[in-house]
């Protein structure tokens, strides 16, 4: 196991806005307070949801899409610097370094019956959200990892 | 988006009494403590639980009843504080100024299969319950929110 | 409400070894840093997964055994320290004083349609996992409850 001790310097609570993109919004405001690393909690509700499963065995990405309200039950996740220089064809690029902040962002949904959805959220259109991020003086930096075919940090 | 930057204070775990109310347990220990802002993650069992799902086009609270003992897989939320002057018909009031504080509790639960229910949790008898509690300086009011109908904060 | 104030000493992050469990890896950085009191937050997925359900009739651990990848949408959960004198028949201990550090773990757990199932993890092979760590300077010791008939702390 890689690990290491890091120092919580700022914290902050947001609302997500109404009709924003719930990740989105997550990441600006890691790019409006500079956080190169922190994790997160938040709560709320979405007006839809993307979300991915990935798969173990071919290595890629499943896309699962909720064109419903469901509730946020839970959302976890960590702000890390993720280096898009391999990944873009089109030949755009993030920050001028080649990369860019990115929310890994994990979430639990609930539809009105109470039954749960969840998963790697990708995108989902905020209705309300409620949302808690501790930050670290440490930059986490996420990099291809071999066995999984994922950016990983540390 | 609006945001804060916050100063965490004091912190707090918690075991759940037996037989109580799971959210009425946090907005106890709120009260003990005069805490006006604060977030929480909690885990534990209950014997049954009253879960909320919002209702985004009539924009009222749908709730489900489950009477049977469920694990409660994960729960994260806020305590904040809530203007509840207009809310009350019966003349009847909270704290002095009008208002109470509030515990914002999601939560996860699932039953002896794995299978999982989830939603805003307005009430639960606790079987056996774990709590952390970050609290912070800075008081968050929960006021009214138009597009939403809901009371949000900042 | 049994409940104490703590005061956070340090903070971790790490990355769960590929293949090694989920749990036993959360337990291994408790031992090497020597953590007898935290909180902690994770997301990642996994190759399978044992989940208990407690029958709060009955006073038992129920098993369900998940051999499939699923994501880990979310896990909370604490480090304390657990007496173990008790409950070892073949005559093994754990650390000289009959306990050992316990990472009592909650998780989420979704499949490729997004479908949900929670509880109690007891174990789990990681595929790859994200943790996050917050210690306290206070111990917590788990001790036999009657009324539960689980170990629970204060």
């Amino acid at each position: 196991m890689n690990y290491r001790e890091v120092s919580g310097d700022r914290e902050f609570v947001a609302r997500l806005a109404h009709d924003a993109d719930w990740r989105g919004e997550i990441e600006s405001l890691a790019d409006d307070e500079e956080i190169d690393a922190a994790w997160f909690v938040a709560m709320g509700a979405v007006k839809d949801a993307t979300v991915w499963y990935y798969d173990q065995t071919e290595l890629e990405y499943r896309e699962v899409e909720f064109d419903e309200p469901l509730e946020v039950a839970a959302c976890v996740g960590n702000i890390s610097w993720l280096d898009v220089s391999d990944q873009r064809s089109d030949g755009s690029s993030g920050e001028s370094d080649g990369g860019e902040r990115f929310a890994h962002t994990h979430a639990v949904l609930s539809r009105k019956s109470g039954q749960t959805l969840a998963g790697h959220l990708d995108s989902a259109t905020v209705f309300a959200g409620e949302l808690y991020v501790r930050t670290f003086e440490d930059e986490l930096e996420r990099e291809h990892h071999e066995p999984t075919d994922l950016d990983l940090w540390l």
